[in-house]
């Protein structure tokens, strides 16, 4: 697919608008004339998560901070369908991909879940947070979904949102993916379990939910990373802004 | 997903059947006797790409070799639904993972090509067969796809066989999903284009080739591996064995 232009892409936490200054840190600083080695003039392509794609120029640089012009907006702001993807991490490169491919597709949030059988109890949501920042900046994305912090199932049932329906994808039905056609607008959730599967409470908990549904992805069994951006992929055709 | 069984899974280029003694590589004998340490007596998971799982024990046990000895069928032969994936090769970590996500997500055959824009000429193809082999190994598989050689893609499309529809992704279309739905049946193949897109002569060959349809892969711009999983998604959902 298309590497959006040659133009480095950059996000900051700081309000973008015609004419707005935008201070550098010193990270930034050094990726874009460190790295990067833009001259004055240069052009850069910021985003906030709020206030869409601006193009801006290189009014200062340093080594410990520089300047940033915005001149126009280049792309408005752009929101994913309200999909959260919930999913048991995995071993960290893994995981990793599960948070850039989620960016990439286009979700609201990512929750990590620990589950029974979650083989890895540990989630450095702020490594997450700025891979998902990095995945946006490369993909073109305008939005950042938030990352939030590792929850536990039951935990999460618990304080379940009354409006939001739930697709759990679960490998003891492997068999004819369920089609999604036929299910009620409105915002979601993907479910990924651990690679050991749910446990025989988790299932029947997900099984008297009733904003719950099970989603089969085909006969073979995925890997967790395999089966979320399946799962991702089967609803934004079928409930997203894929339609 | 769930991980089948603890049971070690082996790929063995050896008839498999009733009784069938099988005789172990020297790689094989430090994979089952060094690494897994498994010992005389030990049930293990044999599969050839022809005669489906069989459970088999260790007969005998060395440091260059080893005998296996079959004992029952576990799974039947299965094979995929007659889809090609035909991509362009990436940066090696990505291309690993295309092919490793072909073969979880069930493919015939997996073609690399070679476009105008492609960014990498090379393609280990004894290293993507031996990636393919390890894949089905962990994901379950009977079946193991054939990686093809690399091949150029103008090469590619004047041998196309004439029985075989051709779904490409095109950056160019950013747009809404176009839907599989009233696609005719029978073989298939799935081309993804670099991350340069395609150029305008090959884009041309394409629209004119009456077997290609055009399939938009959302709004948003995805890397090559995301778009790989996302049409082969797609694909099994509509026409293959996810229905």
């Amino acid at each position: 697919m298309l590497r959006l232009m040659s133009l480095v892409r950059l996000f900051v936490t700081h309000p973008l608008g015609q004419g707005q200054p935008v201070p550098l840190t010193r990270e930034q600083a050094h990726y874009l004339f460190g790295v990067m080695r833009l001259e004055p003039g240069a052009e850069v392509a910021l985003f906030n998560g709020a206030d869409g794609e601006w193009r801006a120029v290189v009014a200062e640089t340093g080594k410990k901070g520089g300047l940033l012009n915005c001149m126009t907006q280049a792309v408005a702001q752009g929101e994913p369908p309200d999909l959260w993807l919930c999913f048991a991490p995995v071993k960290k490169a893994r995981t990793d991909f599960i948070v850039e491919k989620a960016v990439e597709l286009g979700v609201r949030r990512i929750q990590p879940v620990a589950t029974e059988f979650t083989n890895s109890e540990r989630f450095r949501q702020d490594r997450h947070q700025a891979n998902a920042v990095e995945a946006a900046e490369q993909c073109g994305a305008t939005f950042v979904p938030e990352v939030a912090d590792l929850v536990r199932l039951d935990r999460l049932l618990a304080d379940w949102p009354a409006d939001r329906h739930l697709m759990f994808c679960d490998e003891t039905r492997a068999g004819p993916a369920t089609a999604l056609s036929g299910a009620p607008e409105g915002p979601w959730a993907i479910l990924i379990g651990p690679e050991g599967g749910f446990s025989a409470a988790e299932r029947a908990r997900l099984a008297g939910m009733a904003l719950a549904r099970p989603v089969s992805l085909g006969p073979r069994v995925l890997r967790a990373d395999t089966a979320a951006v399946a799962a991702m992929t089967l609803w934004q055709a079928a409930l997203g802004d894929w339609r």
